[in-house]
């Protein structure tokens, strides 16, 4: 087993990823835990730092995700689309001791403003190690789910949509907290929500879930799957551009699962990559770029 | 003065308001208070008429909302689309101690499951008053929007939105709590808001509030504005048949004046209706056919 040359941290709002890697990018071990930037106290990093090398070795940090963020330890400013590799390699800050934090990357015309972080990472990954081509569109399934488009290889622009999280807010608050809290699968319910989505008015749509159960149209037991596939259903047929085309989806598990019913449905195929595998490429590339 | 006939109760979720009408139905006095269906305890409606009548006067009570429903009560089903005032007022369920309850409207068919209790008193009473035709499109925004079909003084269709609701989940709750803390008034922002509301990508436009603050396209103190105008927008582009239609917005305040500006950008005219005119109205053209 080779040494580790390096720890790679996915360091997000909620949680932490730890890696160590070996200087050709083998994956030598793994952590997880629930330290994501909002566990963190203002002026905690370095003392985190501390405890990540205390336990996975004295070695060089590369951090990416929300650590880069106003909300983590060092603000690290946005690299505009179109962005390749080397461009957010370019736009990395030495936050001191040895780490290492990506940028983010940023869309803006007259049109529209979006944002990621973390994410670009896996999309960089997924292309370098031929999991999918330089030209694609990725999924990338998560509280805020992002739509990515990759040309050449370069991120030429993005969507990110807040439909995880609005399932979220409206299974714990609300008129419909007490109604989501059943499993969500796919299946007939999460099928008819697929197609209700669709119709384009979602806050009519939401409000139809209650309805439907009040009325026994619908039952409670299927109230979260039929919600699931309305909001992943409005996110996908928001597109407009599926028909036809092959989604590669970056995730594991149950959401990608669902969101790749959703673009099935949406008349695309789909590819999925395991996230992980997508993320330890991405940095193992971006490592070589800053050497 | 005339002496006080009967009182009537339009008793909602969060709030409940009271007033004595001769019977003729002129209107004496009011009174709001919170005291809405999720105030009261389990068995305490008793109590609470009985404190009513201290106040107001030992009178008949005909009684409209949620105080009808599965949280409040008495559950008096729903009478089922197409129905006029005739039809509401023959699902009326005596409650016990001279207070009667009417039921609310159902509308249910192969599309689209939808439920009302209370607006539809406004409807019928704004078609009797005179103060709208009686084939009309209404709105009644709230935290759950009513769009509102009558032809010949029934209500033939319905569609709730929860435009409203969302707004606060969004404002307390999640990413972008803290944004949404500024006045929300029509201007620039709230326009720009309603033209991206209309673009039939909501969970999209919504981080798009974020990003255009992080990235500093849009002043933060706008984001509130921006953000109405993108629900209220998407709301009112849903229905897709309001050019060349006049609406009639059963309100008052600030929020009917957010709508009336949504429904102009769809290409439809307004005439706002005070609401509180429209119920009294409504109480007494019901009240008259329950005798």
């Amino acid at each position: 087993m080779p040494d580790a040359a390096y720890l790679a941290l996915d360091w997000g709002t909620t949680n932490r990823r730890v890696y160590a890697l070996a200087a050709d990018g083998t994956l030598l071990h793994r952590a997880q835990d629930d330290r994501g930037v909002l566990a963190v106290p203002a002026g905690g990093y370095p003392a985190e730092i501390a405890a990540i090398r205390a336990a996975h070795g004295d070695l060089p940090i590369l951090a990416a995700g929300m650590i880069g963020s106003t909300r983590g330890w060092h603000d690290v400013p946005y690299v505009a689309a179109p962005a390749d590799s080397a461009a957010l390699a370019s736009g990395a800050v030495q936050a001191g001791q040895g780490v290492t934090i990506l940028p983010g990357i940023s869309r803006c015309d007259e049109s529209r403003a979006d944002v990621m972080r973390g994410e670009e990472v896996q999309v960089f990954g997924a292309i370098a190690a031929g999991l999918a081509p330089a030209d694609a569109l990725f999924c990338q399934p998560g509280t805020h789910n992002k739509w990515i488009v990759a040309e050449a290889g370069t991120i030429t622009d993005f969507t990110t949509a807040m439909t995880g999280e609005l399932f979220a807010l409206l299974k714990a608050h609300g008129i419909l907290a007490g109604m989501l809290d059943g499993p969500v699968a796919d299946g007939p319910a999460f099928r008819d929500g697929l197609a209700r989505g669709q119709a384009g008015d979602l806050t009519a749509a939401l409000f139809e879930i209650r309805a439907s159960v009040l009325l026994g149209t619908r039952a409670a037991e299927d109230a979260a799957s039929f919600a699931s596939g309305i909001l992943i259903g409005a996110d996908a047929a928001a597109r407009r551009d599926l028909a036809g085309r092959t989604v590669h989806l970056l995730g594991r598990g149950a959401l990608a699962t669902l969101y790749a019913a959703a673009i099935g449905e949406a008349g695309a195929r789909t590819i999925t990559i395991d996230s992980e595998t997508a993320f330890l490429a991405g940095i193992h590339t971006l490592r070589e770029q800053l050497q």
